[in-house]
């Protein structure tokens, strides 16, 4: 079974917008144990559309379309199809509801341009799209398939995982892999690589690791066919036990949803006080929904004023120590966690660059405070030089700081 | 000129990388003046590889290949040249002795499989790889030329700005493409499109526009050549003209950076609060490096005691009208700037979702108000179902808000 990938848009191929949609397609086909064998990208333009159908659709069985779909007059896919396939364009009724019900929804005029986006090749069975405006198309002629999905990477990815990859699989039945991911945090790819060298040696043959990295957190992908599902099992038990405080969940685990539960189960309130991560630690507890049942809110002290004014903190500690220091983090931890009334608070002061480092308190410094019940911890560090990723790294520490303390392995 | 970009290697064809080479490659020929026709990936196989090439290589004059010349096993791509171009292998003594110094240099022993890497097909010109031991290769037959680059992004990079492009650009002159992204903020693409349908009809032929949406924000992309990049700037300036109200920034601006000017250069401050967006709002404002000279800070208000506490919003408000609705999110405006003594503020409060509706505030209502010295202006919208999307949304518009308030045309 050959599958290809098409990605249809010069805004690829001229290298302003980065074909994301491409790698996690290939990895959700791979995953359910389908084998990608080529992906293409093509111009926006009628011929190279055409020309990329032809070449693509002669040399495999399925092909997977993105790109193109849009409203406006840049958009050709569904004309080089209808022209590939030999047919004219009709109204889907269920895409045209569709469309009228979004823009009523948000109280909108409709457009002809809008309604436009019902219109589907007659060969093709519409595909719905619950989140957008632009229908997929499923064509199947010779034997062979071809589906074409909106390039906006959210729609494609939901009518993606809903409705084409269930019916693939409900079709072909490929014998998929299993894949569990173990989440990380604390350590950097090549330390964790190190302190894992006698571990990865003991792997089975048959199961493969990988090591996906972001700032602040590594991703440990163990994948292998059913047969091996209860081995590559005892593995992660085995890796448990040699990096217990490094792992904070596994598979679409996120540091902010497990806090969320841990804080729901026991029927805890968090606060936070955020200076130099500006609103993200807030703003990644905040992503998850019900998060109001468990977190009151933050003060982002950004302005030292604030600091004093609204969390508290001693106006001596902070000339005396700096902003960024373990007495004001303390303080500021203690002041949120009183001013809200919560049973427990994180605060975190740092230098996130790229202005402001000092020989003594270089970029990247920043320190972390959890407080709770049971006292107050600090923990300092240095997350770099780069404004984003300190932010980043700063704010998945201390979550994961948070959730040592809840689970008492802090 | 056709130039076709073509990666080798399966960990991008099963997702576990993303291919950031194949853009930064379309992006360097792009401004350079070529027109890249195709991006292509193939799997690590010999059959794979040679199929890809030939394939390529009949359709296009310039093939740019990088991935698949490591010194292991599973690195194929050499092999599938020299059968490709029907030749033996050679050592490059160049290659051969760059490989002895970097390992000698790094203090490493040097096996007989890094030697491997100095052995590059006859019919090539091999590419000195002064960051790596993989050199890259040159092939000319035909008329047509093949240049296969190592993977490794960084060593590609270097290779290609240093010695490929500019060999291309000097053998082939082509004239460099001029291009001007507008940013646009507070209307669908569909909308957009309509609004701009009598501007678009007057672009001058070789001109191209493309839209780039994203949550909140979309991006209109004009595209040309040197000689026509007065003509384009004037259609940006009849452009500014028919929306003059939603263009905020060019090329690489943020609301969030030009928010930063706009305050930076009239000496002003700002403070927010925060309601269904938790923290995103701050989040924004200071990823902007030097945002604590305008930024005091913000109360995230997640819960209706904050408001009440810290935000100063009568009990009774929120009891009448609820959370989310004008008088709240005037309050809280009016609250948060009077408490950190700024010159503007925003506050946001709104249903992002799943729960949380009504049928009169349906999930995704949300009321944003920018107060300032001329008072506080406020507005609802409906920004959709999607939590994640919600949020961004939220945020845009009353980035925007406060854009359009400080420029005097709100």
């Amino acid at each position: 079974m050959h599958i290809r990938i098409l990605s249809i848009g010069d805004e690829l191929l001229i290298g302003q917008v980065v074909n994301t949609n491409s790698s996690w397609l290939g990895e959700q086909l791979t995953l359910a144990g389908f084998r990608v064998s080529r992906m293409e990208t093509a111009g926006d333009g009628l011929t190279e559309i055409a020309e990329a159908l032809s070449s693509n659709l002669s040399e495999c069985d399925i092909l997977i379309m993105t790109g193109g779909l849009g409203p406006t007059s840049d958009d050709r896919t569904r004309e080089a199809l209808c022209s590939y396939f030999g047919c004219g364009m009709r109204i889907d009724p269920v895409s045209d509801a569709n469309i009228r019900k979004i823009f009523s929804k948000r109280g909108l005029p409709i457009t002809e341009v809008n309604l436009r986006q019902a219109e589907v090749p007659e060969k093709c069975e519409p595909v719905y799209n619950p989140i957008g405006t632009s229908p997929g198309m499923w064509f199947e002629e010779n034997g062979k398939i071809l589906v074409a999905m909106p390039g906006v990477p959210f729609e494609m990815k939901k009518m993606f995982s809903d409705i084409i990859l269930p019916r693939l699989v409900a079709r072909f039945n490929p014998e998929p892999f299993v894949y569990r991911t173990v989440l990380t945090q604390g350590m950097g790819e090549s330390f964790l690589s190190d302190q894992l060298k006698e571990w990865e040696k003991g792997l089975p043959e048959g199961i493969s690791l990988a090591y996906l990295p972001s700032p602040g957190i590594v991703k440990l992908r163990l994948l292998t066919k059913g047969d091996l599902a209860e081995a590559m099992q005892e593995q992660i038990e085995k890796l448990k036990r040699v990096i217990p405080e490094l792992i904070f969940g596994y598979d679409d685990d996120t540091l902010e949803s497990i806090i969320g539960e841990l804080l729901v189960k026991k029927g805890l309130t968090l606060s936070t006080a955020e200076s130099c991560t500006g609103g993200y630690i807030a703003h990644l507890i905040t992503s998850v929904p019900g998060s109001s049942r468990y977190y009151k809110g933050s003060v982002i002290a950004y302005d030292n004023e604030v600091k004093v004014g609204e969390l508290h903190v001693n106006r001596d500690a902070i000339a005396l120590h700096g902003a960024v220091s373990r007495e004001v983090v303390i303080q500021m931890a203690e002041g949120i966690r009183k001013k809200f009334g919560t049973d427990y608070s994180i605060a975190v002061s740092g230098i996130a660059g790229p202005d402001g480092g000092t020989a003594e308190k270089p970029v990247g410094t920043v320190w972390i405070a959890v407080s709770g019940p049971c006292g107050t911890h600090a923990m300092h560090d240095n997350f770099g030089d780069d404004r984003g990723r300190h932010i980043r790294r700063t704010a998945l520490t201390a979550l994961n700081m948070l959730r040592k303390e809840l689970i008492g392995i802090l």
